[in-house]
């Protein structure tokens, strides 16, 4: 705390990532990144783009990143907003959307910068209690509400949610004229998502990002997608924040990202392919695994307790997150790493919780 | 405007960038980009940096950034943040230090994006009437206020304040508790930074960005020097925001430009050379300059209106910048090309204010 701290910044708790541990491992299971590199096509648009133009602003607009991405998913440019990772985007969200006078509404088991946005923007909130089985208790988000912040996947329990009870969740918000933001950074494995519905619900906006299916952590895109008023709004937001969030250098790795379409998708096969062997064999090991549709799994041993698999997995430099929170500091997050990665995650758990 | 606006959103009105043309031109003066490229070392930087580690998030402390800083302008790393451009760190300094019931300071003629932070914040403002010739009437600073954010040099103007009047003003405010940012966005053309001052005065904020002095507007950077207690602030409101705000690539661009200081200061003496020796022709062409320690240069004809040069500078290519705005709407504000450019710029001139 410091004397020339405003009101606000003195009431914020921040948001802390996992860690980047620096140095040799064996796996590095804690952030969600994916294990493969990006498309090749991804690197040489970058080398080739690093020259002398960076002297030069880039395009404020990112017209050509959000024309591609436009292009990718069928729908107009002017639905279509991008910026510097989801979390960005997800910040603004709040101050283009939500108001100081009504509590919005998000999971209690949820991704943790969704409070800290609260606080940032003064905006209050409360959060809905999931289900035992981490399902979502659709009615409980049917009520008087401000606005509804929703990840599906969820995060870091990693369920998805039917496309159909999400429709009853906007449409209810419609009547209300409340924004419904679906958070979708884990919809690209395996999820359905609700792009194909921003046509029809005008209180409709898909938060993507590139930082997980495709590869690029590293470069800090996300996007958004929505109706034409939303999205208007989001570019206001932005342009009295920053004009220029994304470089020149990721706006380029970006674009050739979505156009190697067979890449992604062989990607993401891969991902899920390993997810579903892997969690099969952690049952096996006496784990319950919530069902997953993300690149992760989220699971708590039935004798060995989450802290000491933490402990002793880190011992063998295997980083898994822990969340020391309510209900889940009993599971660990395990993002899926390469199957060599993850044949040594099961061999070095298989010996912690044989050993016992 | 739209029904799922925010009442913060309906207010605002964004800042608007310079025009980024595309096509061939003889010359883009308008947004102040450094006519030379980055450091070669910057760009083979990057190049190396373009490979798969880009599926990884990058280090979120910007460790080896700040530490390049910090050594670079020999203080320590505690005093050092780094951000996605001056423009995000202005952004952030509004919501860490200002307060809604308080009215902060800045001139009447200065970046037009200070006001809009203050939209979006909902910080109040008075903006302090500059002299006639647009030197800073330091006594109206040194008033009651909630926080003072003073470019200098200023921009759109160019001219610079002497760093004892700086130093008056921050004084007065360390008695009010309230913090002083110095936006030295444009100080390695020729103005005197008040670093050494940061550490005697811990209500003092340095902002300064690589956009312009060191070639990097198309990366992104920008940082900010003072106490430990205003840059734990800072760190603190961006890991509300975003985690992540700076690209793997971005960093690395960065450190290279920092360390290739003869490269820079040989742009930077370049620049200097060519802004006085093209204001002396201006002159000579009837104009009168603003006295300018920035990499552009404030000017109005004695008898050719700003607004008629615009179009006419436009029409062969060559566009510089102009503010629709109280007090300056006869100015134009162009940036120091290459010496080529700025010939070009002269001939230009020459030709429509001699046609009259």
């Amino acid at each position: 705390m410091n004397e020339y701290w405003s009101r606000t910044l003195r009431q914020i708790e921040p948001y802390i990532p996992g860690d980047q541990p620096q140095g040799m491992r064996l796996a590095k299971l804690n952030t969600n990144e994916n294990p493969y590199p990006p498309s090749p096509k991804v690197i040489s648009a970058i080398k080739e783009a690093a020259n002398d133009t960076l002297r030069l602003y880039p395009d404020p607009n990112c017209d050509e990143l959000k024309d591609t991405i436009a292009h990718y998913y069928g729908i107009s440019k002017e639905k279509v907003f991008v910026g510097n990772g989801s979390d960005e985007i997800l910040a603004f969200c709040y101050a283009a959307f939500f108001n100081p006078d009504e509590e919005i509404l998000f999971p209690d088991i949820s991704y943790s910068f969704y409070p800290v946005y609260s606080t940032l923007f003064g905006i209050p909130y409360r959060e809905i209690r999931l289900n035992d089985d981490f399902s979502v208790p659709v009615n409980d988000f049917t009520t008087n509400n401000g606005g509804i912040v929703l990840p599906n996947p969820n995060a870091p329990t990693g369920r998805s949610l039917e496309v159909d009870r999400i429709v009853d969740i906007v449409k209810y918000n419609l009547r209300l004229k409340k924004v419904v933001i679906i958070d979708e950074a884990y919809i690209d494995f395996g999820g359905t998502s609700m792009i194909p519905y921003i046509n029809e619900f005008p209180n409709l906006l898909i938060v993507q990002t590139l930082s997980k299916s495709r590869s690029l952590a590293g470069l800090r895109i996300g996007l958004a997608m929505g109706s034409e008023g939303l999205i208007e709004g989001l570019s206001r937001i932005k342009s009295s924040v920053n004009s220029y969030t994304i470089d020149r250098l990721a706006l380029v790795g970006a674009i050739e990202a979505f156009k190697d379409d067979h890449y992604f998708k062989s990607n993401c096969k891969k991902i899920i392919a390993t997810r579903d062997r892997v969690s099969a064999e952690l049952v096996r090991l006496g784990f319950e695994v919530v069902p997953s549709k993300t690149n992760f799994i989220f699971v708590r041993h039935t004798t060995t307790k989450a802290n000491e698999l933490l402990v002793k997995l880190k011992e063998r430099t295997i980083y898994v997150r822990h969340f020391n929170k309510p209900r889940i500091d009993n599971y660990l997050r395990i993002s899926i790493g390469t199957d060599l990665e993850m044949d040594q995650l099961v061999k070095a758990v298989e010996e912690i919780v044989g050993g016992q």
